[in-house]
């Protein structure tokens, strides 16, 4: 809103939105970020209610609805086991330290920042880690992972479905059909896949697969989820090194309680942002979980023509590592502060870039959630206007062009 | 909200969304119509209030604030008297009926649907009336209305600022210096001005300027809002023909005593739609009333010169008659009924043509309010790509690069 | 919100709540008005949509459920004709002028304010008028009705069902059932009625019941509401009087082509209120319209017994003169306006006196919407409180006690 | 809503609601429960953004301006740290561990089951916990403490300045003062005391004061927050057994970063729960936060003064235990699971009793945020009725008027 807090000047809300020649309204932003994105309205006005608490019956009953409709979203069946905690995806990752004990040797798999943020919260914990690591823009490639596993015996392999800091995408099915047998426990950071890429838990025998609400499934953030399979559940349990807000063993009977709609207490859960979610959830019901991953194809496509048109590069180096969701813009002579900057005087706003090997060099759309492609021309639009002004080599208007071919 | 009301079937919207290939999220759709038009929510949540009756102090003071902020908005000084009534724009112009008497002969300037409803309304009353009409798509002259003001002696001289059914603009400034001397009464419909064309009340000298809440202020449907010069205001009587609720004269005080923050009733104001209202006056004061109408042009000019580029016609048959807020497009070959089904499963909802001459030929775009560029880009993005499917001859892509031109 | 507009001060909001020792947060105000009252959250939310316009099929569909409800919350059947228009209680009481024809006379039956306000109307239009008046505090009996309607030939006889002036209760139906056969149209101001008390038009062959959105329906205000008889529907034509916003001639088909969900316009309709309306009545259906009146009926009583025990006196004089939804509360020392004014430092907001009979002796309580015997039990504590502070003879503590022997 | 999600009966919540021959609509219920409570609109309004990530200048100014006001909230200055994470009470507890070293030694001074709580949790590191307990209803005295400091070295000491289960109050101001020189850092659990209780954490030199949104603060639950003295930030270092998620050293430079409003990332902050959150901070430094504490005083008696006049004994044992924001209410014959059950049908939502030594023996009535004189007279009405119904021996009539008179 424009009317500011106690100490925040709202003049300079309003400044920030002059563009060039006119005053975009604040509310009608188009947020083309990493997360939270742009939410639907429906979404958040679900969470209105002044009067539930975490024992209200209508709020057990949303849980359990999430509950069961979260291993829908994985393709899990009832025999995995779902979790809704507070926190972030930084906290659902810590919650896998729950299935790991004193010891344990883990292969992380990184394809950027948030591959590598599995070492630095692994070594937080008395277990053994190695990482493999591709180049930025690239991805480990499934023999490297089953090379590895056979050299060495790992408890477990993590892997990050698509690399948030580089938009790059791993094929993970894949991946964890050449390791299934060699390692214990398979995890799967979807953090930015759940809900725009194809999931499947069940087929590829992941034992763990981990997102975050503010992603792709267009819900604020404050929860981290969670699906287990049996067998890492039965990893749940004192001998574990986890410690106790994010210790699953500690969530359990409260998840397996609220399913059955029966009240359950371990710490207090984001009760409004539940209510939220259970409406991102219907909505993605109602338009279909395969509708909505062939949106976000069809969107990222569309962004990715038009950029190249428009005579930019693209981080993620071959076709087969590009994302629905995610997509880092390389610059030849723009300083990306700058553009995001700028853009959002024209009503857009995109994520900056946090690979430290590409520092400086990109920044990141964001295209997930609620996403449609009227949101990818109104972005390529402003982002064309925008690196023309800031000196960037750029074909005015052949960028919204090739987008609108490819939509049409 | 998808989910729907008892006895509607919440599919049936869903259905409605379905585009090619890919489903767009409900609340994300554009409302490029003539009003209502698409809201900034930071409007429609200043209405979420549980609490506030006529009586209540904080209702008062903010009817007081935008009784003030209407005077600004055209470009009326202390002496004019502004009114908030409940109804729409047509309820404004049935208020106009209070400052006439029996006997009164008006003389109604009309460029199509909403100047020729003059005729219908007053003719409900005991007063004479003249049209003087002009071809679907143009303008009536000043020198023809100076003329008709010169051979017959008319009370009342009704012109309307942007024609609603044709999207076209009269040169009201000009009109009304020419005719000035020559009648008594002055009369403006706004309905589709007020907040995205220049309104200079005070300097043109016209005695009511009228507009309603879901147009250009970007507010819902529910008031209308009239400004009477102090000679209008003194021709407020019991002797006028009106009726009861329409009756100025009934409103005369309460407006007055609001206006210095004192409770006064007539008849109950629609409290929450005037909270709203406040809220987009701020938000108007905040952007600048002229950086506001700049945005219009803006937009209105991308939309036209996207138009042009894609292969169709505009219905304002000269550049002086274009107007800030609604455009009408001309179809060769497709039903404009197709046209706005098939734009909504894309996220993008246009106005049906309603000029009776041009049936079956045209389709409307608003673009008011709280619209931007990347509005108006996607909305050609759409219609390029609807239109070619439904086999207008379209040059798809140059509808867009050419927008993307004007805007940068 | 505390956060005011501009140019207003935010700081005298939050004075006006500071009570005795503590300060009330804002939202937590209980509005026991008689119009618009304290509205269910779930009722504003239901308007919150940015991109509705009155072509969107979603719109059309909702207007087509609450016009259909319309009928039933009336007790009408399909031969009656529902009219949901942009205005108030007031403009729907205009629209029954559509029946009207010049020189037809009216016999009106006032309680009160609102009684009389039919006979300043129905001046305003060639008609005559005559009027039947209750003593304030009292209602015409239904043999004087019948008597005058024996005693001179009348087109048409209006009653009010409450006075919302005074808080009583006219018996329509027996007077209904006396008068039938001597007059051709019965018109009924369910105004503080529909919704709350027992409404049954077919079953008392009334042809005009009307009401307002923001009464005892718990919806903000802006809509008039109307359900006519066949009989009433056969007079809407040109010769009728009325004028051309709220003529229901211009409306008919309107209604009849929304009712069947096609899209149809004269004027246009208050989109988002009417998603509100829609959300009112779906919750109404739910209650039970049996149940909603019983609820209405027992918070009434516990008003009434709170009151009297309390040791103030009530307006309207016999028991059979009570009404469901609105109280008078007679003072003998304190002053009516400090009593409005210091109930809401305590957060409670009453409605003030408007019968010029009883000018200074009395304000009025308003208990209908979604009104419950918890805000029945607040409101006489604040009030026992209120006017114990200001003087008035009070037995403090033994309001509340009463109205809770009253609840169990 | 009364509509629900998909595979979840909106039936149920409305039978929920049915009460004795009325039934109350659903978003009027009290929620007078221990967190969270009933929420202010204003302030689950301010979270309504579609557009606010974690890198948007609007969000950075609203964390900015609450770090602030945490401080003040707590009474520290400038040289102390404040913190806003993810998460929830626990989650703040768990992130005390990161001023912890392997070998150190914890004295946890227990009232309940959350002073109990840190033994648990502090049990899943490498440190020694004693645990001081104190008989139900009762509070571990301040010499008992200082004693056991002086026997002992700790390195630290937790207290629960209110505990949530049975709504006892420690005196930890003095506690403090008398193990200052004896213990290395002070922890002070303030969950359901910061907000409503009086809070001089630098008078006191706690080194650590950590609550949760859901609280006293009065906004939904997601978000755990703690303020660090010098002391207690100088001990955030690899060393600390913390794990990666809730170890405060990774936060300390996002938090200091985004204080002097320059965007920083380490994990996904509640973007949207933080807006809430500063429209109740700007809600309660227009209120006064001693005005605040006050009203929660002047409430939490009434409570107690209506409990005892009805005839039902409160947990806490003497009055120096009261709290201003928790109340255990102990039964003589009526069973607690059925009075929350049967309460809900008349509008008021209370929590369950937690503590293992009075199971089934006691309910709690959480009496915090926004809460009202208002809503303690309406949860003591229905209170009264409902153990009535049940059995239990009341004196019906006698809380309502008891608390009546205790608020005049």
């Amino acid at each position: 809103m424009l009317i500011g807090y106690l100490g925040v000047q709202p003049e300079d809300h309003c400044n920030r939105f002059k563009g060039r020649g006119y005053i975009i309204p604040m509310t009608r932003k188009l947020l083309m970020h990493v997360g939270p994105v742009t939410i639907d309205y429906d979404v958040l006005v679900a969470g209105l209610r002044g009067d539930v608490g975490f024992t209200s019956q209508e709020f057990i009953d949303v849980m359990s609805f999430s509950l069961k409709f979260l291993r829908k979203l994985v393709g899990a069946d009832e025999s995995y086991q779902p979790f809704i905690i507070p926190g972030s995806g930084t906290a659902a990752m810590e919650g896998v330290v729950s299935t790991l004990r004193r010891g344990d040797k883990v292969l992380v798999v990184s394809n950027g920042v948030f591959g590598d943020r599995w070492k630095a919260l692994l070594n937080r914990y008395p277990v053994a880690v190695d990482v493999l690591k591709a180049n930025p823009g690239d991805y480990v490639k499934p023999e490297e992972v089953e090379k590895a596993v056979e050299d060495e015996k790992y408890t477990m392999v993590t892997m990050t479905h698509v690399e948030t800091s580089t938009g790059v995408r791993e094929p993970v099915g894949e991946v964890a059909k050449r390791i299934r047998d060699k390692v214990e426990l398979i995890v799967v950071d979807g953090v930015s896949s759940v809900g725009a890429e194809v999931v499947k838990m069940k087929d590829y025998q992941v034992d763990v697969y981990l997102t975050a609400s503010q992603k792709a499934l267009g819900i604020p953030p404050g929860a981290g989820l969670l699906v287990l399979s049996e067998r890492a559940v039965s990893r749940l349990s004192d001998e574990s090194v986890a410690g106790y807000f994010l210790n699953l063993k500690n969530w359990l009977d409260v998840m397996r309680n609220l399913e059955v709609s029966k009240g359950s207490y371990f710490a207090t859960l984001p009760v409004h942002l539940v209510f939220m979610m259970a409406k991102a959830f219907e909505l993605i019901e109602r338009e279909g979980l395969e509708n909505r991953i062939k949106r976000h194809e069809r969107v990222a496509q569309g962004i990715r023509t038009g950029l190249e048109s428009m005579g930019v590069d693209i981080v993620a180096k071959r076709p087969e590592a590009y994302s629905n969701t995610v997509t880092g813009v390389l610059l030849k002579k723009a300083n990306p502060a700058d553009v995001l900057k700028e853009v959002v005087t024209e009503g857009v706003e995109l994520a900056p870039g946090v690979h430290p090997a590409l520092a400086g060099k990109y920044f990141r759309i964001g295209h997930m959630g609620w996403v449609t492609p009227n949101d990818a021309i109104a972005t390529l639009a402003v982002l064309e206007r925008v690196l023309k002004r800031l000196g960037e080599p750029i074909n005015l208007g052949e960028g919204v062009r090739a987008a609108q071919l490819s939509f049409s």
